[in-house]
């Protein structure tokens, strides 16, 4: 099953001649989940080939512009486009509010519903689940309330080996039962552990996006084990005194909650744009935890599945 | 001295890859005004090579998302890079009121002060006007309240011809007296016409943007004499009952609008996104009116002194 983030924009609040501000795209399955919508998310999706109806949800981690200014177009755009199915748009307050106002300004009649879902950036709990996902609030340290999303795939479900259904010719009820987890009783009596039977095609993974915040051990506890974690990189380790007063983190405070929360990679963004050469902050992060990468914008990365 | 029109955007509500919605910004000498702002305008005023904190003013013609979506990011950037000039907006109602919305939810305190001009769209009247410019109304039929654009360049002041200055040995005061238009005495006691001694160094220069609209005869009457007249054309001509219907305009209507202004030069844009050729609407324009040109996203037109 396919997991995946791309990488729509990344670039802090001062706009580039190419880079865009925050947005991310997550597919799990298929299914497309917008992590942020920095101003111009919606002609990004088109450029890598994804079709803004196929949006299932909207994560806005802050009520900076340059993390949700694309979020009103995209929404307009969903009208003309004729979208039917409602879009749920997780945020912090007051953006149901805004919702409001925009559609009054806005939108004259759109075809679809919009569902805000206020997320409390107080609060580290589930806020969206379906029958692959849970996506889970993570409190940042910002300037404004802010919440990371930690998007965490459901345990798959088990498998019942091929084989040994065959040796001991099991029943449908027996493969039903199996899947449930529970163990079986043979034609001869025998007792069988599920165990024996079954197995995990896969362990289930997560990818986590901390982005706008301060260096927080407590995030880095709440995504624990994480395979792919972005994390904000906006400033060089030798300005640290100048990152906490902006409510951003430098490249050693990434690189040590990947570190503490133990995860499997790295991704850094969000740099501001005094730094022309962001391999040099890309380096920074690698003296502390190795398997670190750049999330240029255009990039996907994949979260294989593991056995 | 200079002035031009640089293409930023173009294209018609839906987004494409590569083709940003509606914005446009006029340079007369160095002074740059901005028409229109649909999304990414900040990005596109960079690329092209333009300062966003050099804009004097934004007009925008009115409040449908492509072509003004762009303006919040592009208000919240100013503050970012320390403008402390004012912005002056021109924009129907009810702009005004979206200006303080937007400035509650997503502006903590910006250095400059952002003046909001309310434009009559009933009515054909000077709204801006400095010592080179005038900016005039002109209502136009769409399905909301819109409002074209008239830059019109003042007519530059006499010179006086430096061979007569020498001839007649003109003091400083009959030079003024020269350059105010008014006849003057010479020390024989004859008097000189002021036009035997001046000439105008060139003509006043105008352009006009027409967007979004139907055919208006009236609007025409209005911009007559344009140097440049850039004209809505979302459809081809065959979409005559389409485009009535959604307050647009077809090729064949643009190029009589330009044939009744008597436009020096017309340039065409917002095409639907259903036509991938833009060269077929191009030459229905020119069967009617042959300097038509297609104002795509980048290009420069100048309008030269004529003397």
């Amino acid at each position: 099953m396919a997991f995946s983030v791309t990488i729509l924009g990344n670039s802090s609040a001062k706009p580039t001649p190419s880079a865009h501000p925050s947005a991310q795209v997550v597919n799990l399955n298929e299914q497309y989940y917008l992590v942020d919508a920095g101003e111009g998310v919606q002609q990004q999706l088109i450029r890598r080939g994804i079709n803004p109806l196929r949006l299932r949800a909207v994560f806005i981690s802050h009520l900076h512009g340059d993390h949700c200014y694309g979020l009103f177009p995209l929404i307009s755009t969903l009208g003309l486009e004729g979208k039917r199915t409602p879009l749920d748009i997780y945020a912090p307050a007051p953006m149901g509010e805004i919702l409001d106002y925009h559609a009054k300004y806005f939108l004259d009649d759109i075809p679809y519903e919009i569902k805000y879902h206020q997320v409390d950036t107080t609060k580290h709990q589930i806020i969206m689940e379906n029958n692959t996902l849970e996506v889970w609030s993570v409190p940042l340290r910002h300037r404004v309330p802010t919440a990371g999303y930690h998007f965490k795939e459901k345990q798959p479900g088990l498998n019942v080996d091929k084989f040994k259904i065959e040796r001991y010719g099991l029943s449908i009820a027996q493969i039903v039962a199996l899947k449930r987890g529970e163990d079986i009783v043979l034609e001869s009596g025998e007792v069988m552990a599920n165990e024996k039977l079954t197995y995990r095609p896969y362990e289930a993974r997560s990818y986590a996006y901390l982005s706008d915040t301060n260096y927080s051990a407590k995030a880095a506890e709440r995504v624990r084990g994480v395979d792919l974690l972005y994390h904000e990189t906006t400033y060089a380790r030798s300005e640290e005194q100048w990152a906490k007063g902006r409510g951003h983190s430098t490249t050693t405070e990434a690189a040590r909650v990947a570190q503490l929360a133990e995860a499997k990679r790295l991704i850094i963004g969000h740099f501001s744009s005094r730094y022309k050469n962001h391999d040099l902050l890309a380096e920074e992060c690698r003296e502390i935890f190795p398997n670190t990468d750049i999330a240029r914008e255009g990039d996907t990365f994949f979260i294989d599945e593991r056995r």
